[in-house]
């Protein structure tokens, strides 16, 4: 197979690289529209609404809205009738997801200044929280560990699913894996118009303050739309992985990591660095070796051929001013010493060091949240975490002794600001 | 003046709140296509957008795009010209804040889980922000403390403002207040094609990474549609203050509070909660008494007429009930030990507890972020914060002992989810 190659000493090298990554967001502007018809449709309609749509949409005919609602029994059903190393698999995963998500917890904290005032700032957790699970193909039971767990550890007391069941049909194991998280709210519903249920609420839905989950691009579309109405996580797009390479690692397992990424979808990118010539020919030879043997040969072929590349750059040192400007949501830093390329890191979502740290590892089972920042969001955003379902408050105590010491800077800025009742509000507190 | 009365124990008493909360922020469709075609005009024509729309919206003329920057001796200038007493108060502000702030710094952590696999969490800086600053009546240098100090404390090396200068105008309070946070890169531009610009750069203007600061309804819509290619802090609607008083505070000082408010413009919204009719009263004829005698008082009656409200409950226990519907953006707890009610709040941006804590004292001087969730969304967003301009990323460095004890529970999920190059790129790492 022929993998796009990129050059850091060609001269349009910049170029060449801003082509592999550009990934432009914008939506179709039919896909807006109907997003926004189905949000208008079911707030005017509820219920009914979703019925209506989930019939069309995933022909999955309800009888009543109350079937909208898959019953707890068959979540724990589910989850009794998974093969035991699977429950067991499962529970352990979630065990070492908790594990790593309690470093996240934040706490109050508070001081006083210097004339007599207490400051600080208190972390509540969200009160209602909507997750949304993608059905059919892509129903993954690893995301619903991923998501609700970080929730759970935030103390989010209400966790909501949403799973489009396309012809009626649910993923027992996405059920077992809601089940072990505790989750006994889970309605069969999918696309945007589960994401506006979650937003305004219907009869058989009550609303939610945040919306989390992957999704198709209707899905994304509803989420961006509702934003401000809800919290929402973030608007993903395709997966990426970037794999640093030097001659100490086995180029077979980069082919495979390689190859874990492209298996997603054909949009899904895989991409080597290396400063060495012989680890490009090398991987590139084990990819053609390993690709027949893979079940998901198909999807790889398209997705390496597609947006795959190889890049050969001329030391490390120009190796991470790439990882930096591609920002990536998976990094493998496969390198001899791999830590002490760590504070070059700037951007990126999920960094693994070392050629036993397969990002394959991470999404399954080592603790962090596989749901990462995509398409360069590295730059600005960070993986799901606990912070994501607390949220904070500023706190303020003032003593008379110390509003009055302050008021007259408050009344300063206000006169300046031409906010005289500010002045004013601050000017009684300097009289006590 | 009337002010709306809504009693807790009226039978319709939770529509009636919810009717005075209802703030459909819909965006006019008439905005989103306009917002929609100056950010394609930006993207397509750069510096001479930016030029053509600011003579246009702003009547600004400038000659070339290099003077879209404001020179950063103006800024000096400013600073320098400023009378001293203002010029030490901007400054003893800038301190408080960047005390207070210095309290959000996180750092990194990593642990050893049982099979010997490090994991933690890397904590960054984002590399470059832009604060936008609205011109004209609105333009506070407060703001500019309060959003530019936090991203300072968090690491921020690039920051950049935009701000509208209409006629040409451009306030020197505004200049000042930014050369005091070390800002060298101002432009005068505003508006859609200014978040524009931001997001996807132009000659003149590099891109940011996030965009945060307050804005109009042009602002908040390019904001909204640019998410994803950066970040963005929130979409900001009108302002908003909740007082719970009881007996023990000055019903001149709530009053004042209440104006504070509503002096922000005619949308902005007071709502005063007392379990003591006494109270709602007395303060009732404190708005009178004050009022003819406030400069602002045109703007502060309708906005108090339209959108204020005395609310009464048959206890405080209600008033916290009603606290946590609201979610208001600033609350103050003006009652005696107001401590004791702190556990009880589950939803508000900044909590002011006792009559000494004065809204208007926090909105300059205190410490805390004057930028605060609106419109309810305290239920799922914080006070703008340092955590706003870092980012983290997982970190994971697996020994070969620890990946090979963690392998099967990979390769277990990924072929119950059927991706079988997972699986392979797990199970290569079992065989050390």
């Amino acid at each position: 197979m022929d993998l796009k190659r990129l050059n850091w000493t060609d001269e349009n090298f910049q170029q060449q690289l801003t082509q592999l990554l550009s990934r432009d967001q914008a939506v179709v502007q039919q896909v807006e529209q109907r997003v926004d018809d189905i949000i208008a449709q079911v707030r005017a309609d509820g219920d009914a609404a979703l019925m209506s749509l989930t019939a069309t949409l995933d022909q999955n005919e309800l009888a009543n809205a109350r079937q909208l609602r898959v019953p707890p029994s068959q979540l724990k059903q589910a989850y009794e009738q998974l093969a035991p190393h699977l429950r067991d698999t499962l529970e352990q995963c979630a065990k070492r997801i908790d594990a790593y998500h309690q470093y996240q917890l934040q706490s109050d904290w508070t001081f006083e200044d210097a004339v007599g005032n207490r400051l600080g700032q208190r972390v509540t957790p969200l009160d209602r929280v909507g997750l949304y699970v993608p059905g059919g193909k892509a129903a993954y039971p690893s995301s619903v560990l991923m998501n609700a767990i970080p929730a759970r550890v935030a103390g989010v007391n209400e966790l909501v699913v949403v799973v489009p069941a396309p012809q009626g049909e649910l993923n027992p194991l996405v059920l077992a894996a809601a089940h072990i998280v505790g989750i006994e709210e889970v309605y069969q519903v999918g696309g945007a118009q589960a994401v506006a249920a979650l937003a305004y609420g219907t009869k058989t839905i009550a609303p939610v303050d945040k919306i989390v989950g992957p999704g198709n691009q209707y899905v994304a579309t509803a989420k961006k739309r509702v934003f401000g109405q809800v919290g929402i996580d973030m608007v993903a797009g395709p997966s990426e992985v970037l794999v640093v390479a030097d001659a100490t690692v086995d180029p077979k397992w980069v082919a495979l990591d390689l190859f874990a990424q492209a298996e997603h979808d054909e949009l899904a990118q895989s991409i080597l660095i290396s400063a060495d010539i012989n680890v490009l020919s090398a991987v590139s030879e084990a990819i053609d070796t390993l690709l027949p043997e893979q079940p998901r040969r198909e999807i790889i072929e398209t997705a390496l051929q597609d947006v795959g590349a190889l890049i050969q750059v001329p030391s490390l040192e120009q190796a991470f001013e790439c990882v930096n400007r591609i920002a990536p949501e998976h990094l493998e830093v496969m390198v001899d010493t791999p830590e002490q390329w760590l504070p070059r890191i700037r951007h990126a979502g999920a960094i693994f060091l070392g050629q036993h740290s397969a990002e394959s590892l991470g999404d399954y089972c080592l603790g962090p949240s596989h749901v990462l920042p995509t398409s360069g969001s590295a730059r600005f955003s960070s993986p799901l975490g606990v912070y994501d379902f607390q949220k904070k408050s500023s706190v303020i105590h003032c003593s008379a002794k110390g509003a009055k010491a302050v008021a007259p800077l408050a009344e300063t800025l206000a006169e300046a600001e031409r906010l005289t009742a500010h002045a004013a509000s601050a000017a009684c507190r300097s009289q006590e």
